[in-house]
């Protein structure tokens, strides 16, 4: 932010003068992530009159910390054959990352311009499904074979390095491309430079198959505190890495998802503040219009009871009460268990253990609640009649808990997104049984209500 | 979860048979990590007596995977004397949040058994505010003069490598350890053999300052991709780094602190299943107590609506679609509001745009919704009782999204955290407006109850 405000006006000027050494320093003295920042308050047009001014690698790596939408924009703004040039210098990773956000007709078109080595990496890697891992690694890594001296390897590193998105790590391959082992460039340093890379090696690499899940990839690289992670195919052979900060980026994108998931938004991919509204209505609209048909399921099973709430109208003030405490009970439950799935599997007794847990917690938090209500409803409404309330919010409490833990479990195990479940889903599933509850526990504790009016 | 079932057994049979040997040997060949996701099904005695196999480098790496609740546990297991040993050996980041969950009193007998140095780190460490950037940087990092060549720079490296945390960035700091620049290891190794530091390294560093907020240093590493970033005092006094591992596991605890304040749950430090029963009880319980309180207050409002409800008794079945229907639209906005709050500061426009946006966003979702509503309301009451409904639906989803959007902007202005306005809080108030709105509603279309009972 602060650079942004501050730079701003400069860069306008150098625009307006059409300064290109002015703008070629901006794109050579900035930190890409600043400059791309700072881009975000310029037209299309200026973005890429501020990247022309710069070679082609330097853009690549501006043009990658640009948001996706602005990408696209400037798919129509730059003249294609330089597009393909700033293309061909993006790491293999970011490059389809962008290109995926592009229609089949674009891509074709940008592909032919595109050096031969360059497009066959583009189409292997835009094979791979959206969301494994193939589809987030890169294939410029760092690989050595383990006969070589420590003094060797320093020598190829240095040939490697410029086209290595990572040299930290180097990776042990045998002829057939197989992963043997790995060697941190740290390990490397403090080696006799005599020894043998097989000498100094880790044999027993962690390493992720392409097909894995993205979130899976994220998760490991997070646990081990790796650098990067080597991706292999199913005969063990090396075809990428994913680094640390495609992780970071991964599980910040999760954590986004999951709190839209959870508030009943369609996931989004851009930020709040660059997704057109238009969109944002359709990602909301949908949900909203899911719960108000779940609202109407309630409003016609309240229906259903008409007659009991004409001789007790005092029921209608308790509804939303007793509704939102098997709600709120339910949402509580729900996200925490989608939070721990989202960080680990859970086995069978795992899910016996959340099942045990929730049903304790549920009489604690029930007995608690149902004895307030108890207490706060006599002050307004007849003793029996606070029974009522109380013995509904109890009831309530147990259903939201129970049915919040396990439903997420359950769409997990149906091979859906846990997520799904989302907080108002969970409430709106819950007033339904609510209402029956409510007027169930009326009758029981007042007498039918005929016998009452008569 | 698959190292955890296939090495138990093995584990616990060495344990069994006391084979000090088999268990060194498990300390060793293992990955700190994955050790530590196994000891977690032993009890404290038994992960005292696997990690007392070992010597204390290699304890204290392992010791830094295992859960927090799980490291208190040990102090009360393990020799005074070997636990100083151990803590002597964790680097200084790790260590100092594990001080912080100790009692005062736990960590004054256990800091004289620690050596000087350490123990004076450990002091200064300590002393900085929780959440600050100097409570979570280490102060073992690389650093070196500029006047010296790239060949001497390697030398020194090799013997900073074992006590720095990472040597993949190098800082480069004058004699009042003022920090001029910053040199990666892969620009290192690239460099001419001859060149000085001062002639390749980058002299803008973006750093971070002490007493900056741990969140902010962690989306600082994230948007540039730095594998660590330099902390320093207010004189640009380099006192740390922080790292890409320690980063990436602050979002992910801020991720899970934001989604259970979301769903109106007081934080918690450790995973859903190794929190206490009675915690769990008490962080949701606080929350459902003030969420009952607020629902106390809706049905005191219904109540005064008593002579409506009588003569109205249909109303009472759209209660719960009414009210779902601002809370549902509320806590999309809060939640979208407060992801975006999360990421980066919001300036007075961005403020004004965000009000705009959601006001227009409201109107579109809010006469879908209440269109739709109209349709189904009419097949349960009359033309005029359902236009009640569609009108207090869309006066409802207008407000709802206001106050979604606009409450956590005002809670940060506050100087509080915007996550506290979780959703089922915005629902709770959003509910007692919303029937004033309905039966005024009621009202204004179909006249003062008085003359309809006449």
């Amino acid at each position: 932010m602060f650079y942004r405000s501050l730079l701003l006006p400069d860069l306008r000027e150098s625009l307006a003068e059409q300064d290109v050494p002015a703008l070629a320093e901006f794109c050579n003295a900035l930190y890409p992530a600043v400059l791309a920042e700072v881009l975000e308050d310029l037209s299309t047009e200026e973005v890429w009159t501020v990247l022309a001014s710069c070679p082609p690698a330097r853009q690549a790596e501006i043009f990658g910390f640009l948001e996706g939408v602005r990408q696209v924009e400037l798919v129509d703004v730059a003249p294609r054959k330089e597009l393909s040039k700033l293309i061909e210098e993006m790491a293999p990773d970011d490059r389809v990352d962008f290109l995926s956000l592009l229609e089949d007709e674009q891509v074709e078109a940008l592909l032919p311009l595109i050096a031969q080595a360059e497009r066959a990496d583009i189409r292997k890697l835009l094979a791979y499904p959206d969301g494994s891992a193939g589809s987030i690694m890169t294939t410029e890594y760092a690989s050595l074979p383990e006969e070589i001296t420590v003094a060797d390897a320093f020598e190829q590193l240095r040939v490697q390095a410029p086209d290595s998105e990572t040299i930290y790590y180097i990776f042990i391959v045998d002829e057939g491309r197989r992963l043997d082992g790995i060697v941190s460039l740290r390990e490397l340093i403090q080696a006799k430079r005599t020894a043998k890379l097989a000498d100094i090696m880790h044999r027993d690499v962690i390493a992720v198959r392409v097909d894995d899940d993205e979130e899976f990839v994220a998760q490991e690289v997070a646990k081990y505190d790796f650098l990067a992670i080597p991706v292999v195919d199913n005969q063990h052979r090396l075809v990428g890495i994913v680094t640390y900060d495609d992780a970071l980026d991964i599980i910040q994108e999760e954590a986004d998802e999951d709190a839209q998931m959870q508030a009943a938004v369609l996931p989004f991919e851009d930020s709040y503040m660059s997704t057109p509204l238009l969109i944002l209505a359709q990602k909301r609209g949908v949900w909203l219009v899911i719960l108000l048909i779940a609202a109407l399921a309630t409003a016609y099973t309240m229906k259903q009871f008409e007659t009991i709430q004409e001789a007790y109208v005092w029921m209608a003030w308790f509804v939303p009460l007793v509704l939102a405490s098997g709600g709120n009970a339910g949402s509580q439950s729900a996200t925490l268990i989608i939070r721990e799935m989202a960080t680990r599997e859970l086995n069978s007794s795992d899910k016996l253990t959340i099942f045990l847990r929730e049903l304790k917690l549920a009489s604690m938090l029930g007995g608690c609640l149902s004895t307030l209500s108890f207490v706060a409803a006599v002050c307004m409404v007849t003793l029996p009649q606070a029974a009522v309330v109380s013995l509904t919010v109890f009831l309530m409490v147990m259903m939201g808990t129970v049915t919040g833990a396990m439903l997420p479990i359950l769409f997990k195990k149906l091979g859906m997104d846990p997520a799904l479940m989302s907080n108002p889903l969970i409430a709106a599933l819950v007033d339904v049984f609510g209402v029956v509850i409510y007027f169930s526990a009326a009758v029981l504790v007042l007498g039918p209500v005929a016998a009452v009016v008569e």
